[in-house]
């Protein structure tokens, strides 16, 4: 029997965590909050272990069948000593030894990443980007994180400092992101932004406004209340994904450019959209593309789900050395 | 004795050529009017190759001693095939079988390669990128090309479509650029740009335009005519630099994000204005950086001269198997 292997995805609110066959099959997923280990630095591991030996458990895997357990983080993650800094919404695990930690605890190898690469791994290895070489990956969440998987290998550049793909500027002069930039990806098409984008327009009493109003009946304008409400028919909120999905079409012109990538995975909450993002996404990069019948402009949405740094932190433990 | 190395940087208008020995040291350079060598296509090659026997000939060398030959050409070329295609610049060089040809002739290993691509790998080898591993290159010509060395390696997307980093847009409203995109770093820091800029500032009669189309004195408003005009105290011609340099800047700030480079080079005619360019550049992309204390900036001019994509070619072919 191949290895089994386990995979997180440690967030802000929430833990996701994914056990898989030796072929990469999920046979068991979990979802805990994040807040339910504590905050204090002493309890944080041990709570994390117990669920997790829960987990295994359950089906009947001793530790022994482990073959790597792999952690998504946000924030910068430093692969070699197993530690966690600059986090914003994870303070209090910075510092603290989870590599070692668990590796002594799991006896078996740990391996530690950025939440994004480890999304854009797992869609490579066995997601929407399977069998490419080149892949561009770009997760649109609260924020925009990118993910770079560059002649078959995960790309961070120096310190790990690189594939900040949301803060690629579309519009020198446009909106000011909260990194000090203008006119970042992230500032257009993040769901914080498209809120609130949305809230403005509302205010401002922009065409459209009432009956996007009726169909919020009250709810603030996430990503999901907007898309219900241009699945409902409120002109507003198709038009306010269309100008999210533009400024998508701006960056991946220019990703186009800079990488010719073989596929450009789109993952994040906001994928959930479909086509109310990616179509005018698509005919915004076509327009700006050198030559759009040459290059390629291949634009996939994730295919696992929720779970893709789960799944791409346990695969990334696989190919470690024990 | 090791073996010496060819390279040619063929472009538009002039050739280029670097003899190099095996330490990669410029034993003889030569330089060639593109048009000396005819258009009809059953001339070009044995001219080049009459040219290129007369160059190892006073250097006393034989076809024997020779480790490789490099040729770096505008637009793309299949490495495969040995061919060049789509080079709006060099038509009649399109389709001929260089690179087997001179592979014949020579009876040693021929490496055809993009310009920038060339040229990037010349500096990371022997030049500003020296010693690096993740590297961004730069090359403000007439256009603005890119070279991306990732990972020790020339990076090229798919079917060598990718660093067009020229393409990248700063401004989506902004400037139209000849590729079919708005507000492409080429439309603000290429030379063609930049000259055009000028041109219109005179016409609109700009603040300082009288002095600066004095110091032109009738000459067209060249980059180095208008270096030239800088150094004579003309503040019109500053600005327009310092203009450039900013959308440089906004364009290394997206570099740095993306690639988190050890170090970007900018090389091509442009990069002799040194300071006029750099500073404005450097402030600009300082300003956009997410965490200027943190993130590396390491930006250096070309070390290679006009030399660099004939060196880089001559290095190229020395890696080729014989």
């Amino acid at each position: 029997m191949s290895r089994r292997l386990l995979g997180l995805d440690v967030g802000g609110t929430g833990i996701k965590a994914a056990l898989l066959d030796g072929e990469g099959r999920v046979l068991r997923r979990a979802r805990w909050a994040t807040a339910e280990l504590g905050i204090a630095r002493e309890s944080i591991l041990p709570a994390l272990e117990s669920r997790l030996l829960g987990m295994l458990a359950r089906e009947a895997i001793t530790v022994g069948d482990l073959g790597g357990l792999g952690l998504a983080c946000p924030g910068l993650v430093d692969a070699d000593t197993g530690r966690l800094h600059d986090a914003p919404n994870l303070r209090h695990w910075e510092g603290l030894d989870i590599g070692p930690w668990l590796a002594d605890r799991f006896r078996c190898p740990v391996a530690l990443d950025n939440d994004v690469n480890a999304l854009a791994y797992g869609e490579w290895r066995l997601g929407a980007g399977r069998g490419t070489r080149d892949m561009v990956c770009l997760a649109l969440g609260t924020g925009v994180g990118g993910g770079l998987i560059l002649d078959g290998k995960i790309y961070r550049g120096w310190r790990g400092l690189g594939a900040e793909l949301g803060h690629l500027s579309i519009d020198r002069h446009g909106r000011r992101c909260a990194c000090g930039n203008r006119g970042c990806l992230e500032a257009y098409a993040g769901a914080w932004a498209l809120s609130a984008t949305a809230r403005r327009a509302l205010a401002r009493r922009a065409p459209g406004h009432r009956a996007l109003a009726r169909l919020l009946a009250g709810q603030p304008p996430t990503p999901a209340a907007l898309s219900r409400a241009a699945a409902g028919g409120s002109a507003l909120a198709r038009e306010l994904w269309a100008e999210a999905g533009c400024a998508l079409g701006v960056a991946l012109a220019g990703l186009v450019n800079i990488f010719a990538p073989e596929r450009i995975v789109i993952a994040g909450g906001l994928s959930r959209a479909g086509r109310l993002l990616m179509e005018p996404a698509c005919q915004e990069a076509r327009r700006r593309l050198m030559n759009p019948d040459v290059q390629r402009l291949d634009l996939r949405r994730r295919a696992l789900g929720d779970d893709g740094a789960a799944i791409g932190a346990a695969l990334q433990a696989g190919e470690e050395r024990p």
